[in-house]
């Protein structure tokens, strides 16, 4: 891979990328792999140190586990979006353990671990910058507990539901209940039974293609 | 208050004490304020900015609640222990709401967030120290997530008993158990239950005093 290709997505994404000397920017480089990951792949589990992870194309969901393997979505990675949680060598003050699983064949910038690592040691705006993405990501992580643990499930469903159709920009969304349920940290029996609920509320229709939303108004006011 | 009994506090808990200028120091010294606040004080509540927190005497409760008035705890904070959460204009990618409440009357130092926010600024090893005790929370904040997600009560009842006993180096839990509960998320009679169960076991003995425990070596398998 060309460096070339690896520094035009780290100087849109890192705004570190016009601080640090020429010298760190061609290590980072150096240290960097495409992997195209192909759906359903495993990418990170526990606390080894995956490396910093950019989305390119695809999808990657972030969850924690209980030892009875139940696992509970904390946030999902998209086109453009970075994955500090999987580099543990950078952040030793993150002690838990995450897993990281490719959603769909996606293909990603890696940089290794410990080669980040060291040029943040040699710049502070590269270390605030590791750190600012884990706190930010700590505040995410509080808003998926805050449902999980104070919401309702209608409450959840309608905010998940609203949240597809605006990242889509469908009115359909072409998921199982299955995989709304793993989303949502809960199960699929609950999301069926909900669904079933707002299928006779009229808001939205169930059917093999997913779930259409037919009153946008009323779900969003479950939401509130 | 003097500047030198504040000082002597930072030299001990902050890192970055030698590395900023005397001026800074002076600062920051000149910001800071000592507060007692009587048992049950609401410290800190949703995004305000108390300030950077620094505990003397006593013990602070930091937790999150939903609309309904339901909390979790989410740590506690001792003697010698600083709350950055609390200054949600010194790290401003936190956006979710906590509240510190006075557990027991404590006597804390507190650094005003701006001038704090101002002196991490001019100086990365303070910005990073901030990032840094925050990531660390993060991590905390996880293993309660994940106790309270994942894991049994009765694990998490004997996990609370065994670190009381630790922190206070005595083997009776002076403690309701409404307290129990309130320190564990979790309700009155559900710890009253898991108690009567483990009293019933020979683990330990309730009475008007407290919690006393029996059989620290039963105790400690519950926990793994």
């Amino acid at each position: 891979m060309e460096r070339s290709t690896f520094e035009s997505v780290y100087k849109k994404i890192l705004p570190f990328w016009s601080e640090i000397s020429t010298d760190d920017k061609d290590y980072i480089c150096e240290h960097s792999v495409t992997l195209t990951y192909p759906k359903g792949t495993n990418i990170h589990a526990g606390n080894e140190c995956s490396g910093v992870i950019f989305v390119i194309t695809g999808s990657l969901r972030l969850y924690i586990m209980s030892e009875e393997g139940k696992d509970i979505t904390l946030y999902r990675l998209h086109a453009g979006d970075m994955c500090m949680l999987s580099a543990s060598c950078v952040l030793q003050t993150i002690t838990f353990d995450v897993f990281l699983d490719a959603e769909e064949e996606s293909e990603c910038y890696v940089i290794s671990g410990p080669a980040f690592s060291a040029v943040s040691e040699r710049n502070p705006a590269v270390k605030i910058f590791a750190l600012e993405s884990a706190v930010s990501r700590f505040s995410d992580v509080m808003w998926v507990m805050q449902q999980i643990l104070f919401m309702g499930i209608d409450k959840r469903l309608a905010i998940f539901l609203s949240d597809e159709v605006v990242r889509t920009g469908s009115d359909t969304i072409a998921l199982t209940h299955e995989q709304i349920a793993k989303y949502m940290g809960s199960a699929r029996e609950v999301v069926s039974r909900m669904l079933k609920y707002f299928s006779n509320e009229g808001i939205v229709e169930v059917s093999r293609k997913g779930v259409k939303i037919l009153n946008k108004k009323q779900l969003r006011k479950l939401t509130l």
